[in-house]
C-alpha cells in the first residue's frame, strides 16, 4: 500500500476526525432520525451549530457543554402513574413477608388486597408510607441489586414491556447525538437519585455520576462483620423538584446547563435558571398531545388534566414568551418508541 | 512520501497510542518525578499497573476508575489554619463596611483589630459566626468572583506566596498520572465545595462538578430585575468529613472510589469504604513529618498535635492493620513544592 503526501494527510484527517468530539456532525447524515422535520429539529440543529462550531459567535468550550434533561415525561412515560411508585408498590409483598405484622397495618392492608380503586384512593400520606418503608431502612447496595432486577422484569399494563423499553427513541436519538459534539448529558429528575442511577447507564448511556434526583440522606455505619456500609435514611435532602432542580444542579454539577429539556411545570425553574445565562441557550419542554401513540396531557392546549405531569397554560405561556421551545409529540416525533 | 503497509500501520497505531487512556505509561518515562523511589511510590505505580493493565485479573473497566483526594493537608497546606477559614477572616472588613453596626458586634468587632492573639483565641460559636456571615446570604455568581480575586491575590504569611502555589507538587504529578491512565480525579475535601470549585480546575485540573464538599443549601429566587438567583443560605446540607465523606460520595458520585488519599482522621472513613470494596483497592494518607519544608504535626509517630489535621496513633495503627500505605512527607517526597 503506497499513499502520496496528500492522500496520507486525509487518511489521517478522517481518522482525526472520527476520533475528536467538539465538531457537529456532517449534513448528509441525519443524527435525528426519529425527528419530523420541523422547528423542533431545526431549532436543535441550529443550536448544536451555534455552540459547537469553532468559528460560530455562541461557541461554548468543551467543559462548558452540559445538558440536562427531566426523567419522567421527558425520557420515559410518566402515566398513568410513575415508575418508582410501581416500584414501591411492587415491594410491598416482600416486605410485608419480612415483617408479617405489616399486614394488618394501613396502607399495607390496603395494597395487598391488590384492590387498584382502593390503591387509587389512598391520600398523600399514605402513599408517603409506603414510599419511606418500601425505599429506606436497606443498605444502597441490597436496594440498588432489587431496582435492577425488578426494572427488568417487571412489565406495564399497556404495552406488555418493561419499564426500561418505554422510554422516547427521539430523546435516545437526541442524547446520543448531543454526547456526540461534546455536550454531557445529565439527568435531573425529581425521581429519585438511587432509583435511577442503577440503569440510567445501560438505558440512556448516563452514568450514575451524571444523575442528579431527589435524594435521601444515608448514614455510614458497620454491619455486624465490621464492614462498613451506607443505609439509606428516611430523611429528605434534596426534593429535586420545581426550585429543587437548579438548586440540585448548583450542588451537583455546579455549573449552569447550555442546554435543558423537561416536560411539565417541575421543568419551570431548570428551564428559567438555563435560559437565564449568556450566549446560546436552548430550552425545550415535551407536549404530551398523543393520546393514540402514548396519553394525552396538559391541561395546556385544552388537554386533559391528569395531575401527573402537569404542563399548564400558564407554563406554554412562559415558554411562547421566553422562545422555550415546545415540541408535539403528536407532530414532531416520527417514532415514538423504539419497539414500534 | 511513500509508505509500506508496515510503517503505515506503525504510525496509526502510534498515534492512536497517543490519543489513548486507560493503559499505564512506558516504563522508561518517570510519571512522578518528584516522589522518591521506596515503598509509597512503588504501590502507586503497582496499583495502576494491576488496575489498567487489560491482562490483569484486578483489571478495572474505564467507568469505575475513581479516585478521590482530600484536599487540605493532602492536596495543599492546611497550616497553620485552613485555607478558607482565612479566606472568611478577610472578608470582615468587606462586610463591616456594607454592614457598618457590625463593627460594635463580637465577634466582628474582635476580628477588626487585628489582634492576632485575640482571634485565635475566638471560640467554635464566634468562629462559625464569621464563617456564615462571610460565606452565605450573597449569589452564588458573587461569591464565586470574590474568591477568584482573592485566591490570585492574598498571600501565606511564611512563604510569602498566593495560597494556590501551596500546592504539594508530588499529588500534582500524581493526579496527572491517574487522570493519564483513565482515572477520574475528585477532590472530597471537608472544606466547603462552592469555594474549591472556583479554583479546582485550574490549580489541580479537577472541573467543579469532580469537587465533592461540604455543601451549604442554596434557594432559587428572582431579582429585583426578575433574573433567576441562587442563594447561598447558612443551612448545611452536607457536613463532608468522617462518615460525611463516604455518605458525600455516594451522594454526589453514586460510585465506589477505586483508590483514596487522605492526611487526618477526618479521612478515616473514606479510605475503609474504598478498601472495603473488592478487588485492588489502594488508600493512601500523608504523614506531616516534615518541618524542615513544611509542617510537622500528628499526634502519630511522636509528632506534635495541633489540633488542625489530627493524624493520631490510632488511624496510625488503622493503616498498618489494613494495608493503608502511610506517606512521609519527609522521606518520600523529593520535593514538596513547584516553586522549591
Amino acid at each position: 500500500m503506497n499513499l502520496d503526501r496528500r492522500e496520507f494527510a486525509a487518511l489521517i484527517l478522517g481518522a482525526a476526525a472520527s476520533l475528536s468530539v467538539g465538531s457537529a456532525a456532517s449534513a448528509d447524515d441525519d443524527p435525528l432520525p426519529s425527528w419530523n422535520d420541523g422547528p423542533a429539529k431545526q431549532a436543535i440543529l441550529k443550536f448544536v451549530h451555534a455552540t459547537t462550531d469553532a468559528k460560530s459567535p455562541q461557541f461554548v468550550p468543551l467543559a462548558e457543554r452540559i445538558a440536562t434533561f427531566d426523567q419522567d415525561g421527558t425520557l420515559w412515560v410518566e402515566h398513568p402513574i410513575y415508575t418508582q411508585l410501581v416500584y414501591c408498590f411492587d415491594r410491598v409483598p416482600a416486605l410485608v413477608k419480612a415483617k408479617p405484622e405489616l399486614a394488618r397495618v394501613e396502607p399495607f392492608r390496603t395494597v395487598m388486597t391488590g384492590d387498584r380503586d382502593a390503591i387509587a384512593k389512598l391520600g398523600l400520606e399514605p402513599l408517603l408510607k409506603v414510599v419511606a418503608a418500601t425505599l429506606t431502612g436497606m443498605d444502597v447496595d441490597t436496594y440498588r441489586d432489587e431496582v435492577a432486577k425488578w426494572i427488568t422484569q417487571a412489565r406495564d399494563p399497556r404495552w406488555k414491556r418493561t419499564y426500561d423499553q418505554l422510554v422516547y427513541q427521539p430523546q435516545i436519538e437526541l442524547l446520543r447525538y448531543l454526547r456526540r459534539v461534546g455536550y454531557r448529558t445529565y439527568i435531573v429528575t425529581g425521581g429519585g437519585q438511587d432509583f435511577v442511577r442503577v440503569y440510567s447507564e445501560r438505558v440512556y448511556g448516563i452514568p450514575p455520576e451524571q444523575v442528579v434526583g431527589s435524594a435521601g440522606a444515608v448514614s455510614y455505619r458497620y454491619a455486624a462483620d465490621g464492614r462498613p456500609e451506607l443505609i439509606k435514611e428516611p430523611k429528605l435532602l434534596l426534593n429535586d423538584d420545581n426550585a429543587g432542580k437548579p438548586e440540585g444542579i448548583h450542588l451537583m454539577i455546579g455549573r449552569r446547563p447550555v442546554f435543558a429539556f423537561g416536560n411539565s411545570t417541575g421543568d419551570r425553574q431548570m428551564l428559567e435558571y438555563t435560559k437565564a445565562g449568556t450566549g446560546a441557550r436552548l430550552a425545550m419542554l415535551v407536549l404530551h398531545d398523543d393520546g393514540a401513540r402514548e396519553y394525552s396531557y396538559g391541561p395546556a392546549q385544552g388537554l386533559p388534566d391528569t395531575k401527573v405531569g402537569r404542563f399548564t397554560p400558564e407554563l406554554y405561556d412562559e415558554a411562547t414568551k421566553d422562545g422555550w421551545i415546545v415540541v408535539s409529540m403528536k407532530n414532531d416525533w416520527k417514532r415514538v418508541f423504539a419497539f414500534e
